[in-house]
């Protein structure tokens, strides 16, 4: 285990999977040298899940993300996002290419992460959240009905409510050590934005997180997501969202949750309902009683294209937190709860 | 073009393809980090020939083979040489598919190249010899046979004198300007051992190489091949593999050739010829009458397997240059010279 905060400044842990860490991380790293992201790694769909099948390794995907984040050095950023469009490699991100490489070369998964980032000239620190080769499960007791795999969840339309269905890692898995870490040693945790289903549930039920996030005396802040996933959270509000975080986690650790109330145009709130989405619902009443206290503010980012490394469909793309305003209230947030 | 020589150290040239220049360079790089290694473009075989013929880059794997020897960090070294052995990648080199992603975000091999040399911390620089995307071509004038690219060729057992063939590229390739400034600033420019007709031959024929070579006022030396490539160069003696470099370049530019005299033993001359290969044929007789000067002596390596990035056949590996010895040989000859 090595010591994820070196230096004396802010340190913040960033928890979460690839997209919405991402966003997070880019944001954040202004305030801060003292970063870490802490990263789910139950994804085995796309070139992440060819790579896991045919070699064996552990899911590159997400920590990819996170390592391009965090890194300092334009050009081998590039280079980790690009993907080969022809040929045998067509679909595959360099960066996953590398990762696997390099913990094939290693023979340890967390040396291929350091390594990275020592490529990439990373600021602060990526942690995978677990070094167990898991798989997702999700599990209706009711009607004995058993999903497997991240791939096989990520592309279901439940037609039973999520949230009587138990997450769980097959086979379980210990969270690593200096994950663990970082969350004790943080000044903040942030759960970022995420799918609650495939990302930061298969986080959140890593055997010690929960406890860890108990634990800690940093500022838990979850920042809830803008939109709904279709067929999996439709109509979940933002009550809802932090429910399900802390139902993963086994305890109710949130101290903030952050949330949009900025209506979006009539224009994209009509395309997303077009497709089946929702944009998140705020309920203030019951957030008004909720255990841990809230921050509304206008959060909305410009129509942003998806970020080129990523297939994302069109229309999750179009709404986006305006990510540097999220980090300024969370960081304002801090300020004021530690004056 | 960028300055290939910077610091005021010895300034060393070396010419060549992966293997040959692989061993010298790792020998050489002990006496200055003024090194520059000039790579054979015209390599179609194997995992490079894949990526060339689905993606249309250039070659990666001999200048891969030099970068890797001039790096510093043993870890990434490893990284560039790891081939993937299993799925849809089994046998691909990780450091082709880097140059290739590289070459892909910057669209410049030099570019790509460079980048590469900084990922590896290599110490000196490699220059690829052209940066035209071109392919071997051996032509015998008297029968009309022509034979295209090097993986054929490589392939290939020659049934007419491959001394009276045309070897040429097409198209006609340009000497990258970096290449010839190295030749024209080096003290010492060494043509490394290698296959004569797919790997020294397709570099000196670049238009601008052998005026470079005629024009330099470095000490030009050809360390001689140990061992004939079967089917190809069988019962070649040294004056033999000289001649067909000068014939390449286009003039008789040697200043020194440096052979192994030493005898390898009964037991793996034995393995060699039982598999038709010849230890190369010291012919004194011509040798005394050449226009260069010559250095014998014992070069002769331990029985060494291949370097593990390598798919050489065992046999090729048997006999290897003592290159430590070579490269102490080549600096004593030139600071005889310049006495």
């Amino acid at each position: 285990m090595k010591d994820p905060f070196a230096k004396n400044e802010i340190k913040i842990a960033v928890i979460g999977g690839g997209t919405g860490s991402f966003t997070m991380l880019s944001s954040l790293k202004s305030y801060t040298t003292q970063i870490a992201a802490i990263v789910s790694m139950a994804d085995d769909g796309g070139s992440t899940g060819v790579l896991r099948d045919e070699l064996g390794t552990l899911p590159p995907g997400d920590v990819r993300q996170c390592l391009v984040a965090l890194s300092d050095s334009p050009k081998i950023r590039d280079l980790f996002d690009y993907r080969f469009e022809e040929g045998t490699f067509a679909g595959h991100s360099f960066g996953n290419l590398l990762l696997t490489a390099l913990e094939k070369v290693t023979g340890d998964f967390s040396e291929a992460v350091e390594t990275a980032s020592d490529i990439l000239r990373v600021n602060g620190v990526v942690i995978p959240a677990t070094l167990d080769n898991v798989r997702l499960k999700m599990e209706w007791a009711e009607t004995s009905l058993i999903l497997h795999g991240e791939r096989v969840i990520d592309a279901e339309f439940f037609k039973h409510d999520p949230r009587k269905a138990d997450i769980s890692l097959t086979p379980p898995a210990k969270a690593n050590p200096t994950a663990l870490a970082a969350i004790e040693q943080a000044d903040i945790v942030v759960i970022a934005p995420g799918d609650l289903y495939t990302s930061l549930g298969p986080l959140l039920v890593i055997d010690g997180i929960g406890e860890a996030l108990e634990k800690t005396e940093a500022l838990k802040v979850y920042v809830s997501n803008l939109v709904s996933k279709r067929g999996q959270t439709d109509k979940f509000t933002v009550s809802d969202h932090a429910a399900e975080i802390e139902r993963f986690a086994g305890n109710p650790f949130l101290d903030y949750v952050i949330y949009n109330d900025e209506v979006p145009s009539a224009e994209i709130a009509a395309r997303y309902k077009e497709e089946g989405g929702y944009v998140t619902e705020v309920d203030e009443d019951i957030l008004e009683k909720a255990h841990y206290k809230t921050v509304a503010g206008n959060f909305l980012g410009k129509m942003a294209n998806a970020h080129k490394s990523d297939s994302i469909p069109v229309t999750r793309s179009l709404i986006r937190h305006d990510a540097a305003a999220v980090a300024k209230s969370i960081l304002e947030t801090y300020e004021r709860e530690r004056a």
